[in-house]
């Protein structure tokens, strides 16, 4: 009984991650009752971010510039370079306000089965800029799936190639977590990744 | 540390009900990493029926035509008027297929302070509607709050005055609900709305 137009609306939201057909319904309704211009305001701005926004051409995460904001910047130690692997990992680790390295975004992780390969994920272009030397330490922060770590292992041979020292982040128990609600994984990493102090 | 257009864009979504600032910023990225069409489709419908959808000149539910599926069907029993707060009222109760009746919708409940008034809520129209005979029950199913309520009440004197028997939906105790988890309100008035059986 709904408008076909209202159909195609509630059918479009559900494309947004974490939205299920009852919450697009809702949202669409509210959208119509009291925020249209706010709907007009996203309709627009969604359209031109998809379109606009690109890549940085150095450090591959998104830009409306050829250089991001961070590669642009003067300010940031261009001796440690953090590979991650998407643009919202730059951005956790932007806020914890604990480096002020350069990045490179891999957007994905080495999946050869789903034919994310070495060139996929821009690692010929890495390998490039290890060799010119400027790079002394490249820590990698890639996730610990069997990817991720896939991936950590060729950026490890690749750093070592380069005569860069490779570190990984540390994975272990969250600061300020207790042990009795930590799962059992990351307890047995925590243990067998264990430091004198 | 994000691009200008992609704070505009995160700052758009939190427009939508239910989206804070984390949830925007996750739809973000995830649309524009793995999913620029669909963001395009949705940018595209979400200002159509911004644009398009008004409201239909009998009932007032939302509708891209003069008169809604619903008022212009010639299946529905002209006798029987349920009059709701709002559009998505509408489906649910056509969802639960146990009407087949017409609908009036208010689109708010009256609320002197708010400015919403019999006016607003479009219950003039209602009224000459109501004298022109054809309608012989009202059923009003606007909500329990207390503008819900006034609303009920005003509509109940309504329908009186032009012969017209009004009804009111019951609330009660939800089917298949345990009385052990039912608010004490909603018991209450499970109580005192009992009847002989």
């Amino acid at each position: 009984m709904t408008t076909p137009l209202l159909n195609d609306l509630i059918k479009a939201l559900t494309a947004l991650p974490g939205i299920g057909p009852k919450s697009a319904q809702r949202i669409a309704f509210n959208l119509l009752e009291r925020n249209r211009d706010a709907a007009r305001r996203l309709s627009k701005v969604l359209d031109e971010a998809m379109t606009r926004i690109g890549q940085c051409t150095l450090c591959r995460t998104f830009s409306e510039a050829p250089l991001c904001q961070l590669c642009a910047s003067t300010n940031r130690d261009p001796a440690v370079l953090c590979v991650v692997e998407t643009p919202v990992d730059v951005l956790s680790i932007e806020q914890s306000a604990s480096f002020r390295g350069r990045y490179y975004v891999l957007m994905g992780r080495l999946s050869p089965i789903d034919g994310i390969t070495p060139e996929t994920l821009g690692l010929p272009a890495l390998e490039r800029r290890l060799a010119e030397g400027e790079v002394k330490e490249m820590i990698v922060a890639t996730g610990t799936t069997m990817e991720g770590e896939a991936t950590a292992h060729y950026l490890r041979q690749m750093a070592r190639r380069a005569g860069v020292t490779p570190t990984r982040i540390a994975y272990g128990v969250p600061v300020g977590g207790e042990l009795e609600y930590v799962d059992g994984t990351t307890l047995s990493h925590a243990i067998s990744s264990r430091r004198e102090y």
